[in-house]
């Protein structure tokens, strides 16, 4: 079974494409929380508010991380999105720690992010442009058939 | 001896500041090539042309990733600086990357970044805003001497 | 599934109240043998008499050793409880052998140990008051899902 | 030559006594930062106040943790010492901490701990009650020499 | 249950050979994709086209080993096969790289490449001529039966 | 499910002991070879004959090497038996194989070793004498249940 | 300073070419026996005659990995050199073991064998083509200087 | 330079016969306590008697364990004796020990003993019969010298 976690973009339906499209193979998916509201505000909502707005941060950054190095540390291939907008340094860290753990890294961004993501790309072992090219790696990476 | 790996962004002085102001401590440090143009080209300069610009930065990244790889492998901390401008993806690439190693990080940035960082941050033992701040941690781990 | 070790304080009822809270969710727990006087006996009741207290409790701790190793070996999160009473040094002894083998770390004590246990609470992803927190964060770190 | 972390106990001269017993071996000693206050508030002190006591306490047992990672990373021994006084939860956190990564062990306690800190004994290689006993062992293992 | 990873030679039908002998013995088999052609262009043909083969090459062997290094990593043992024509310096990059691993390493070989294998050979376990001498291996240590 | 790995002394039934003992228990055992001719003449009936027997018993000794190193590594416990007769190196061995890998280590011995086995034992987190006593130590690792 | 482990090729210059154009940097070469006839005899010049022509190339193989290991192991940079002739599979070998161990590689090969070597250079850091342009990247390495 | 650690028998000259031979070499030596009295008494001679045999025996064997771990932990090669006399299950504690810890093994041993050394010897890289073997081959792979 291959395990993949997907990291990244929470605003589109990468995700949801790529779960479609490899229905039927033998892939157990994770990822973070992608609930934007839950995911900024689980800290305090859990352990009790904070006043200053860092450590109301912190807290949540903290309990994410729970189930981010699991997820990644578990995985065969880490998929991380880059898409259009906000600074994504989440992604990105996820990256790199993916990365040096030797993780097998799949790269999921338009092309015009190309220049400002080499270092990402030049640890990744394919650099993707839609989510459909990842369903079309995984598919090959379990069963050696390519598309078309 | 402490060992400094000084990653991120290149186009203001916190690294000499840094450098300057550590002076005298017993402290190593390491940083990437930070001449921006050779660090693009050095790919190609030395491997030869590539017709795509991709591949062009992809030789690049990748001998620079030589350097980076050894700098942080062996230091005792990383400090990523993120700055005003560009997408810095590299930078928090590196923090990942140190923190799966189980680095000392330590995260220099402004204040305004505070949330986009905030998975970065979960990561590291000290969040600075000034590089003055970065030398003190230093001589503190070195002599356990406090500013003022 | 998320394997999460029980360390720490046996005195009390935080295990079953944790235990009982995640009936449903997709957990495996394990935890040191809370029978006190077992735990105390376990070296010489098996392997014979010794007449030095000192190897007596020695030749106990080095059996109960061997389950508590797997247990922190294989978990996910290490969950470390400290109560109103007694040393509790091998519930921060767990703690830090949590630590330096990368492990989630969630510590639950009361408010008026704080200061004492500063330097764990800075190994951990998250500082819980009450057991009922702790279950709120597994099922969040599970299922996305936060209370109320 | 031989790296030893004396880790623990603040208040007597136990590390002074182990450093004068031991001159003239190749030894090298580091430690955390003994200066109570120091190591108390350094991290509101370099990084900035914090209004909530837990938050001021946290800044400063992440900035001692950089000291303190280093020191029981590099060093071959941990020798942590109990005393009398307080909780020293931060001493059996070490113990935890060094016993994980495969670090040599030297417990250094008065024998009326010796139920309570089972645990931590067991995963070292040897307890002492003295200082000086400390240095004995160093030397053994240095040179070969027993003590008389 | 044992996992196999078959590496090297795709022309002829030793991987069939040892699949068939060890029916009904408790192992998995996992190998590379082995349709030459599939296994040539997966890159271009999931990623897009390359102008110059050299990148058409190496995002074909970067897809690829995806799928090597997980068959590698969660193999028990590692069998390399060398056969009578072509470099097969990938069979040899797997062999050293099982070997940096700890992967228990067969090699499969005819005699004539014994010197040119010394270096291969004195990493491995076992070095066998024909499949079923591999199949017999693996019986053996499932079930310590030898053949005859 | 605790996982144990039975190495040593092949000539009298302790491994059968044990494993009759801890039926009903959550325990997967893994053993050595222990047909005496096979183990030594696995190497050449296999691999074809050699006419040094220096040759004759590394082959068989590489092959057996695939079946331990597997059982050891995949071992939480390794029970390590040492009986009246032979030099039993190759139980030593194992013993010092597992230590280094961070096994929990039980010893099961004769008092009159005591004295040559010293160096083993400090390694070992229970010395037995009996395999009933081994048996009762997983029962209580297990369920926490004393003899008696 | 950068240490440098030169495997593969020995029947041209190429590594006195490396040696000599990184004359002045803070470089340490390491590389295997090149005295081909050394290289094959030294286990049986040492250690006895073999009947066996096998286990003659093996008793040298097994000596050589002593220093081709610890070459290696020490590298920041596996440099591995693939020539016109031969086989060449200890070179590709080494290259395996280099890259599970995570060292910086750089592959130097004529262009006509880049379709044979793709999964080797697939897993380097850069290809070069001539023994300057190794020069050249180790010098940038170091000082950030491109050439020309 | 190379790190060697001499390990096993202690009542012949083996050790200064290896160390006078390497004279002039870069190599560094270390070896456990060869003083038998010595080494048998050091636990109850710096940490207080014990009426226990057993416990004697065992004080002393776990400082020797903090010397020999280390000794292991830093050698680039672990030579192991034996001898004619005695049990010498710690040679072969230490032999296991190296070899899972990845070490060069060289098993120094007479020929009467091959077959019971058989599964040491398959983890070993040499097998020599006399310590001037053993110089020749530090020599070699220091200097790619052969003797004669």
């Amino acid at each position: 079974m291959l395990k993949i976690y997907l990291s990244g973009e929470i605003h589109t339906d990468w995700r949801e494409r790529i779960i479609a499209g490899a229905d039927g193979l033998d892939i157990s998916f994770s990822a973070p929380v992608t609930d934007h509201a839950a995911s900024d505000d689980c800290g305090v909502a859990i352990l009790g508010d904070e006043a200053d707005k860092y450590w109301h941060d912190h807290k949540g950054a903290m309990v994410n991380a729970i189930r981010t190095r699991k997820g990644i540390a578990e995985a065969d291939i880490v998929v991380v999105r880059f898409g259009d907008k906000y600074k994504q340094w989440n992604a990105a860290f996820d990256a790199g720690y993916a990365a040096a753990l030797g993780k097998s890294l799949i790269v999921l961004q338009p092309a015009e992010h190309d220049h400002a993501l080499k270092e990402v790309n030049a640890a990744a072992l394919a650099v993707a442009r839609e989510p459909e090219q990842v369903v079309d790696i995984l598919r090959y990476v379990l069963d050696g058939a390519l598309p078309g």
